[in-house]
């Protein structure tokens, strides 16, 4: 199949007119016409409801799966399963915990999805950060399914495709907010959101059922970077027309108050630069995180100086997003690395990869210097625009760390508000509640702890507890206008990706890889001549990971005699059952090691018979 | 030698008197009754300079060696050299990061003080925390140190001394606050601070170069829990008497303001206490933290709740603290976990370990259903009062899930205030800066970042730049009224601690386990008949921790072929240089194993002969 980049192909409306008539600015009248726009859909979908009801004579049940997302932080996906028809909504990826050393990826157990291959009508994608789109490539390895997304996440999408080749054989469908999907018996609304990537969108998925509204990440910024606010206007008429139930964002909702909006960075950003006066300016963040970038730009024109820009992914984001229109610069503002050398130091702006730490990108490298074009002196102030991700406070700290050594001045975490979150605090999550107004609640993307402060937003509001549901992965949740109720459950978890490998590394193998980076291992090798049962070579003792082996001759010496005598006892009283022998060589190695270290490697007796 | 617990010895002086007169609360007398106390001893002291000065006609300088706890956070140890004399401050240990599995604990290189064993007058410890006391019989076990620590500390010193076997071998002193000990030609005097754990002291260091403040861990609380407030009038005295260096924590250094008392603490307690009405209160701390204890002591009191305690540390802190007369509470009022049957859940509060997520810890067992005493219910409502170290936050969050799921209320975080930090911020450091008012100042107890922002406060109040010195381990810092200069370095860094090896677990071993963890291992064993170069038995491929063999069985067999294959190249052309056949088949293998799994798996080639 060729890719399909058509506008309309199977889209039940355009809202194309609608998009023309924004303007900038938080009163923007695009709302009302959003809402004038889509009356007649929900209309339709409304009549669709009441014609299934009576061609069956019973209430229609619409089947919600997450197959992640729940009770943890990544890897979303949801199904939503009407009769033979299945919408998929994202399909991200997690990054591995402490415990999976060596795993790249985590991704979604995607057998349910193979199994019902033949009913997927879409897959449609809220917004561009890998937690959303990073397991596509992996899902499309294994079915063929057509995507649907706004501009800038298909992009992204595409991006991923092409490293995978697999931009060839899939169907990707570029839709505007405000516009539907037809998605078999369902159709799919895009309804614009604010959060920390352009383009992010919730999904309004009209079944016969009822409406369901799936929010994806977002959060209410009054004051957005991009031209528009969240659509409140048309989550607000859906809540007039009825919501069956709302899917919402988690992540933040241990928190009380409302996100700040992403202007406040900016106004940090002057403040930071009138400081910076003199020096090279240096600032860290993600690189999806295009309206951060786009005020860097701004302050970097405001006071002079031109942007260059440094990390793979800080380049390619910066390059696609222009691309695209969703970051303006004035022409020549934006520098080569290696143009750099012409300006001075007070002339420049430095966007850069490695605000979480990561030992590979730029500002780790810059601050080790192991930075090919970058050196870092006192002449530099550094902005690290972001907060560390738990698990990554060690790695933001040691580049600080290095940073400050190397004499520059650097501003991070909590001095100053230079970073916000893209998600919604108490206060947004109960603006969203209170105009969608649904008639049944799941919490997504999050934690047990994050679902279970959202469900406790929700009780504040109002809605009876027992139309609140936290679930877990592979529930099949059924919901109708009579009742929501868990129904069975689908394989659901997850899927380790290391190197070209998915899935094969299980539970076995990181098990053994936690016990050999705990106390290594220790290996004994003999021969044995199996007719006579003599030893002809060996034992033979390897160590790795376990005991600097040149200071711990003695060790090795008496666990080589303590391995000859247990080897030799087996063979005399001709027990020459291999694995009963390798077992007694382990435990008796292992019980004098222990004694000795109180350690326990991984002791691995390999037998050789000729 | 025998312990030695005598009240007296080597003592210069006795506050005993003193220390009867301190009454509780904010504006206790005893800081001026220290004030008077004290001042005799710093004229002697100032005789002791002047008489050096003149006799050897130079300025006399002290050397500060820190050996720990500058550029880290943990095995703090810093030596004050004055010619033949030496006094150690604090000999703590650090836990391991991420990049050092299986390691139990970090202690500092001692390769200095073993040389210069002889010169060591004492060992002086500020309080009795790990990172302070936590290496003290790994030196014992090296060189033989008289002790000296307040009363507290000494008990939990003692605690680890009997564990080792060197309760019988170790003079140990307990030294009041106020009072001053001798070492040689130096003079150490204690003074009493705030702190998360009782009895803890700054040391005033009293060398014929001037007198230096090392304050140890503190904070400034205006209404401790404990009965006295940090001694500021004797480090006002000292600073008028003129002090030549200071050197201070910076743990908190980044923060502006001040930390919160204690009693803050109390009052959250008492809130939630009301909260908690007909459940089951279980409040999880650091058992070092007796200030903590007595505050949920008081409430279960206040209350009419029993306390039970959980975990093997805070049963032994609750012990020692109740010996000692640090923990206070009526009779009756502790109960075992078992008398917990008897009791309902409201009139129970339970102290636990585990408020880090400590995986073994009894909070954790609570949350997994493995504490074989206490199961969790709705019935139950836990507050962990603490906050996550950095690299703990995920642990926590387990914990915290885990707990939510069995129904019970959880209280973490920053969700109310249940914790206060240990450590003074800057406003508190400003005070301690502005009485004692050091001619130098060197900040100790902190990461680079930290003592960077302590360097700041100080400069920020006035004293020159060239007055301050950031340090390194190993840094030989040389002090007179003169100048402060660095006059050379000693050995100094980390030794690993896994098991009963000390030192054992170099940078060799722990790169293997890393690339162990990372991507697993494969063995390949061979026998080979070394006259005519045949390959006997094997070559036989065994792997763990890179793939589930039993689903890569195509990898496995095609891995054989090509060791088979260079084997016999190797042979035939008469290569029969082992450790070049090896590299052959490691390189090989290792091209063709990328190639189809982009792993790195480590390679071990054994190869038997006969």
């Amino acid at each position: 199949m060729a890719v399909q980049r058509s506008k309309n192909n199977n889209k039940w409306s355009n809202a194309e007119a609608q998009k023309q008539q924004v303007a900038n600015g938080i009163e923007s009248p695009h709302d009302i016409t959003a809402l004038n726009f889509s009356q007649n859909y929900v209309k339709v979908s409304n009549e669709k409801v009441k014609n299934k009801k009576n061609r069956e004579g019973n209430v229609p049940k619409v089947k919600i799966i997450p197959l992640g997302g729940l009770n943890e932080i990544g890897k979303n996906l949801t199904v939503y399963e009407y009769e033979n028809d299945i919408v998929v909504v994202d399909c991200g990826l997690k990054f591995p915990d402490s415990d999976m050393p060596g795993v790249d990826m985590v991704i979604p157990d995607f057998t349910y999805l193979e199994k019902n291959a033949g009913k997927i009508r879409a897959l449609v994608v809220t917004h561009g950060h890998e937690d959303h789109i990073g397991a596509i490539p992996y899902l499309l390895k294994r079915i063929s399914v057509p995507i649907y997304a706004t501009r800038l996440t298909v992009a992204l999408i595409e991006g991923k495709l092409k490293e995978h080749g697999l931009l060839g054989s899939t169907q990707i469908h570029t839709i505007q907010d405000g516009e539907t999907i037809k998605a078999g018996c369902m159709r799919v609304e895009f309804i614009h959101v604010n959060h920390s990537i352009p383009d992010a969108v919730a999904m309004a998925i009209f079944t016969p059922a009822g409406i369901i509204v799936h929010t994806g990440d977002f959060k209410i910024d009054y004051t957005p970077i991009e031209s528009k606010m969240i659509n409140l206007g048309r989550l607000a008429q859906l809540g007039e027309k009825g919501v069956l139930a709302l899917l919402a964002d988690s992540t933040n909702a241990e928190r009380p108050g409302a996100t700040m909006t992403e202007r406040k960075v900016g106004q940090s950003f002057r403040s930071l630069f009138r400081d910076a006066e003199g020096r090279r300016i240096i600032i860290a963040t993600f690189a999806s995180n295009i309206h951060r970038i786009q005020q860097i730009i701004d302050c970097a024109q405001e006071f002079g100086r031109k942007v260059a820009v440094s990390g793979r992914s800080m380049e390619s984001a910066v390059q696609i997003a222009k691309e695209l229109g969703y970051l303006k610069a004035e022409d020549g503002l934006i520098i080569t690395l290696d143009d750099m050398n012409h300006y001075r130091s007070e002339e420049i702006v430095l966007i850069t990869t490695g605000s979480q730490g990561e030992p590979m990108a730029a500002l780790s490298r810059m601050a080790t210097g192991d930075h090919r074009k970058v050196g870092i002196s006192k002449d530099d102030f550094i902005i690290i625009s972001a907060t560390p991700i738990p698990g990554n406070e060690k790695h933001v700290t040691r580049v600080v760390n290095d940073l400050l050594k190397l004499g520059a001045e650097v501003i991070y975490e909590s001095m100053y508000e230079v970073h916000v979150s893209g998600h919604a605090c108490q206060d947004e999550l109960r603006v969203v509640h209170s105009l969608v107004k649904p008639k049944y609640f799941i919490p997504i993307h999050g934690e047990y702890k994050h679902l279970r402060a959202h469900a406790k937003v929700a009780a504040s509001l109002g809605m009876p507890e027992e139309n609140i549901y936290i679930g877990e992965i592979g529930d099949v949740i059924e919901v109708s206008q009579r009742e929501m109720k868990v129904s069975g459950t689908v394989d659901a978890g997850r899927v380790l990706v290391d190197g070209l490998g998915v899935g094969d590394v299980g539970s076995i193998v990181l098990r053994d890889r936690r016990h050999l980076a705990q106390d290594g291992l220790i290996i004994v090798v003999v021969t044995i001549e199996s007719v006579s049962g003599m030893i002809i070579s060996g034992p033979d003792i390897v160590s790795r990971g376990f005991v600097y082996v040149r200071e711990a001759e003695e060790l090795m010496d008496e666990s080589r005699a303590i391995v000859k005598t247990v080897l030799e006892n087996c063979l005399a009283s001709s027990k020459t059952d291999w694995s009963t022998i390798k077992l007694r060589v382990r435990d008796e190695l292992s019980a004098y090691i222990f004694k000795q270290t109180r350690r326990a490697p991984m002791i691995l007796p390999i037998i050789m018979e000729i």
